[in-house]
């Protein structure tokens, strides 16, 4: 393997001089705070996350971008971890060289969140209720501290500070990692020099933090979730199948999935026979969400939520309070079409830093993904991307 | 009780003769249809569902107006049943003397549906899995057979015979209620003269086709569902709760939820305690429907969401061929901002039935309820419907 890493390395330099297409090779690292204290002031022994890098840290160490990922995803933000890697990074379309977030001009850097959804996919490293309490050698279940988005934002400040970096030329994420963003530049203004924001928002409404608790309710009644506590026996599958759907569907948009799914023939004899078949709609939606289910930690899901359901960026009293101290040059991208985080809610993030005299940019993003033109349809803003990123 | 009867006949004689906002007394009557067979070829004994009606059946008996019902709804679209009734039926706002559908001059008639969704509500009559089966002395369950929204309209078909009536003036309906009114004009044409699609569509896309499984989806979770065998112990009402909160959430708008539901304080300390703990919003959509939950029937609901999941019009091979047979004028009122049934799906069904030559309304309705404008703003159109009725 020592012959093929290098190999891949070479590969990287050699490709690095070829156009957007070219692939990149990434690994995963780790990085752990031996006792780290959350928002909530609670302690959490031995964390420990992934993170993934692009590009090369100057020397300066001031041509930093942190990539702050969304709640299904993880660090792996470019490239590919080989040559057999079906699929590269969810933005390898627009981190890359020469692509818009050039790693041969930035070194972009992104952090496996706290309770990741996916702690059983094998290029996550996380830690949340289903890490082992050093204290016990079991699971922590929900004893595990409920996190905010504030305490991933500090565990991603505490790897940059390891690595001896204290300022970032930008802070970029999409959905839960637009609230990351968002967080960052409100919470740590003097870091910040730039912050996009793609398909997120300032905080979240009611409107989404019932939708939200849709998904966490979803897995609290599979039987098997057992409040918590199931580590020992059968994983809640059948919850985390409804709360993934629900997801997929909530981040998609009927303009792709009504192309995408065959079309339903009028009464389906399957259909007529008794109400526990599976329509095809359902078998496409259900199928794919029940195959991906046993990577999924159900109350890593749940822990996600809760931190999304408490967002309000600079967590200050009002959204107001904490948007007055950024500094950050801002630039917002939400998806026209967007049903899970609806694009009024960016617009009155942005509206409410313009009334303040800050420097806001908001374009939409289109497409036929729904909440998704923030991951598939982000290349149409890769020359806005660009702009904004050399902006002085 | 005999005399409040008699002085309600009384009172409605002379509220008759008084302008909108009169009360209109009105009472449930029930209709048996010995036996039945399904469209899809099925028996079932002893069908019984509740009906009401509003105005007077002239001799010719060509002045009645139907009106099919919604998902979570029932026969009871106009009037009080009592003086200290809280709440007039619900498009009260339309139909009564002098309004846009006319008391005085149509005899407005409406029916609950088969497999209700509450049948545990005093004033709803429906035949579903709750019902007893004649052959077994106990709940059908899923031994009740699948129906479709053609079955409902033949339900309804069967009590207008039995009334002598042979001809709708006009069927109107909102949400599932137009999907009937819809299959009313597209399988029995030469009863059907206008056609009223309020909030509807004319066939279900896979994309909605999906967000239905989801309610089923969280029904069948609950442990207490145990395959559709719960009459003998406790219902799944948790499981109820759920779809019930997906329904109301889904039917409804962030424009109007933002502004009903209390603001929440940033990062409440509830909300850090635990995940299992429920934030102001949560409780405010869960609390509502935990407490309706009692009422619906679990199997009731799977039963709906597949009817509905069935519906292409004319259940024909295609909604085209389904179409072609419709004779009726017909109106469509999608709600623009609706989330549920988006307005594509009306504008499409419209649209085919234009390029057919075949004479066709579109407006939409405006307002801050989503899907729920079809109920709640439906006085905007009252001019437009009480015109649409008189049409030649």
């Amino acid at each position: 393997m020592k012959w093929l890493r290098t190999t891949f390395i070479s590969l990287t330099v050699l490709l690095i001089s070829l156009p957007l297409s070219a692939d990149q090779w990434v690994e995963k690292q780790s990085f752990t705070i031996d006792s780290y204290t959350t928002h909530g002031g609670e302690t959490i022994k031995d964390i420990k996350v992934g993170w993934e890098a692009y590009g090369k840290l100057n020397e300066a160490k001031d041509n930093v971008i942190l990539i702050t990922h969304f709640f299904s995803g993880n660090s792996h933000a470019a490239g590919k971890y080989s040559e057999d890697d079906p699929q590269a990074g969810y933005w390898d379309a627009i981190i890359g060289s020469g692509k818009a977030i050039d790693t041969d001009k930035y070194y972009v850097i992104s952090v496996d969140s706290l309770v990741n959804a996916y702690p059983n996919l094998p290029n996550v490293i996380t830690t949340g209720p289903a890490s082992i309490n050093p204290d016990t050698g079991k699971p922590y279940g929900l004893d595990f501290p409920v996190v905010t988005i504030r305490d991933f934002v500090n565990v991603q400040k505490a790897l940059l500070e390891d690595l001896g970096i204290n300022k970032l030329h930008a802070v970029i994420g999409a959905s839960m990692g637009s609230l990351q963003a968002i967080e960052w530049a409100a919470a740590y203004p003097d870091w910040v020099e730039r912050m996009v924001s793609v398909i997120g928002a300032g905080s979240l409404d009611a409107w989404t933090i019932m939708g939200l608790e849709q998904w966490a309710q979803a897995i609290k009644l599979d039987p098997n979730w057992n409040g918590g506590n199931y580590y020992d026996g059968d994983a809640p599958l059948e919850g985390v199948t409804l709360a993934q759907a629900m997801i997929t569907q909530g981040a998609m948009h009927p303009e792709y999935i009504n192309q995408a799914v065959p079309k339903q023939e009028t009464l389906p004899a399957k259909g007529l026979e008794s109400v526990t078949t599976e329509l095809p709609a359902v078998e496409w939606l259900f199928g794919a969400s029940r195959a991906r289910a046993p990577l999924a930690d159900a109350n890593h899901i749940l822990y996600l939520v809760r931190a999304n359901q408490l967002f309000v960026a600079g967590h200050q009293n009002t959204l107001k309070d904490g948007l007055k101290n950024i500094s950050a040059k801002t630039l917002f991208l939400p998806s026209s079409n967007d049903l899970l985080l609806m694009p009024y809610m960016a617009e009155n993030t942005a509206e409410q830093l313009r009334e303040m005299g800050k420097e806001v940019q908001y374009e939409e993003i289109s497409g036929p993904w729904g909440h998704l033109n923030g991951l598939f349809s982000i290349q149409q803003k890769a020359g806005l991307l660009s702009e904004f990123l050399t902006k002085e």
